[in-house]
């Protein structure tokens, strides 16, 4: 079977199912970053490797500095989406010979400009040629207390699905410019610790049912509810990708609070409580991508 | 001025220039790992990250598994040549869309056994698809207590210089199926802690001098004791690459100590003392691969 047939959620599974692990790995595969104890008492060390490849994530015409944003960005939101604090990233870096220096300064000039607003340490690069597409490719190592972890498999029916900001349309641009949720991540670790979260990097069409899945509940949402950026419809705001928004779930007993306290703590951002999980049921049903498929009960 | 002019040492030099660093960063770019300290009196953290590309690293007709244990195995080299200890490991795929399943079912049986082999733990993996040749990149994590850790920046003149196995050849098929050395990393960062050391990526000829630049001085080595694999001529042992062999720098008066108990700890790997490092003498001169060029001082 060709893997475009497997999917990439089913590839990654059948790959990682047979991989062993030792105590002190908390979580292997399967959420936003691998959780390592380190050391007893001490924060645990959040693990994410993340590639973007030329003509799928970005295109060569496009500002190299944007995409040296993305390119870090994409994985400081996983590292936010667990509650966690970015820390120390690697470049891995495949070029064709022909590109100039200057689009890789640029390049640099970007991914700097996201390590400083997050935080983060460019601590090692490497390079190697390729006769193909430009792959880059953030390894990026976090920290985060035990007691504020958010992993994706603890939402229960019953509780409140929320998401931040607005969705839909990336591809206008905002997938070259995005601002990763980390304050906004710690925040909610800290002060409401949800019963899951994740980023919304394949759009809820995709994440949603991935969120549930590792949590066990079936789903449902309101579509008229999902807070869509200007121009979009319901179908783009659910499908498009690469809102990098968090996706997160709480108690419903303290939605209100939580609305009430996000509303001081982040002005500017939109909170919006799109449905709720329900019942376990049909779980791990495949969902297509889209609109029509999108209720399991 | 395109990349291809450049090299990659002075790329990644450029690139990484301007980078700031704070004090749990031990050490940034340019040496094999980054190294962190994470909590005081704890070991330190090594990272590494590193790409392999297909029809530049591997063809496709070759073993997946094969290709698996080099992509591994070649950041484990490098974790090992700092004294470390490799833990734990992510793995990014960039594959084109066409790619049997049953290609990268292979490519992970083989990352499996380096990995069961070095004791590493595979954590997390994400795949990408891209229109262009395969790009693997391995992450890695390791630890090292403060004090065996070994860097590529202590060599001092007068120091021998040494390497491990036998080089050359390895296009033949050994640059699939190397060993690296892990435990005799470790052993010689416990016994007699290098001055310098590193891991034989880019063939003595490209890394001896990187080595050097770091350490400050000089170096002169005797071609005909480099030591060579069957049928390889001294240019090869010297130029080809990918040996992943150790090396190292240690001072005069300890080297016949470290002969006879190398001897006994390792009595199936060779170690040759090749040269000596000199006295500071055109530091940073750029020397081009290969045999002629192979001396300062």
């Amino acid at each position: 079977m060709k893997i475009s047939e497997l999917g990439e959620d089913r590839l990654i599974a059948q790959l990682t199912a047979s991989l062993g692990r030792s105590k002190d790995v908390v979580l292997g595969p399967g959420d936003d970053c691998a959780v390592i104890r380190m050391t007893k008492g001490e924060p645990y060390l959040l693990l994410k490797t993340d590639s973007v490849v030329e003509d799928v994530h970005f295109l060569r015409s496009q500002s190299p500095a944007k995409v040296g944003w993305k390119a870090l960005c994409r994985a400081i939101s996983d590292i936010g989406a667990m509650g966690g604090h970015p820390r120390f990233a690697l470049i891995s870096l495949a070029s064709p010979p022909e590109i100039e220096m200057a689009y890789w300064t640029q390049f640099y000039r970007g991914l700097r400009r996201a390590a400083r607003r997050f935080d983060v340490q460019i601590v090692g690069g490497e390079t190697t040629r390729t006769r193909g597409p430009i792959v880059i490719t953030v390894s990026l190592t976090g920290t985060v207390d035990k007691k504020h972890l958010v992993k994706r498999d603890g939402g229960k029916p019953g509780d409140a699905i929320f998401v931040t900001g607005r969705l839909g349309g990336s591809l206008g641009g905002r997938h070259l410019t995005f601002t990763p949720r980390v304050k906004e991540g710690i925040w909610l670790a800290r002060h409401f610790r949800p019963t899951a979260m994740m980023d919304l990097s394949d759009g809820l069409a995709k994440d949603l049912p991935r969120l549930a899945a590792r949590s066990g509940p079936g789903f449902a949402i309101d579509p008229t509810k999902v807070p869509r950026n200007r121009g979009c419809s319901i179908e783009q705001a659910i499908g498009d990708g690469e809102d990098y928004e968090l996706l997160f779930t709480l108690s419903a007993k303290e939605s209100a609070a939580l609305e009430r306290q996000w509303r001081k703590a982040f002005p500017r951002l939109r909170l919006t409580r799109i449905g709720t999980l329900q019942r376990k049921s049909r779980k791990g049903t495949p969902l297509a991508g889209g609109f029509d498929h999108f209720r399991i009960d």
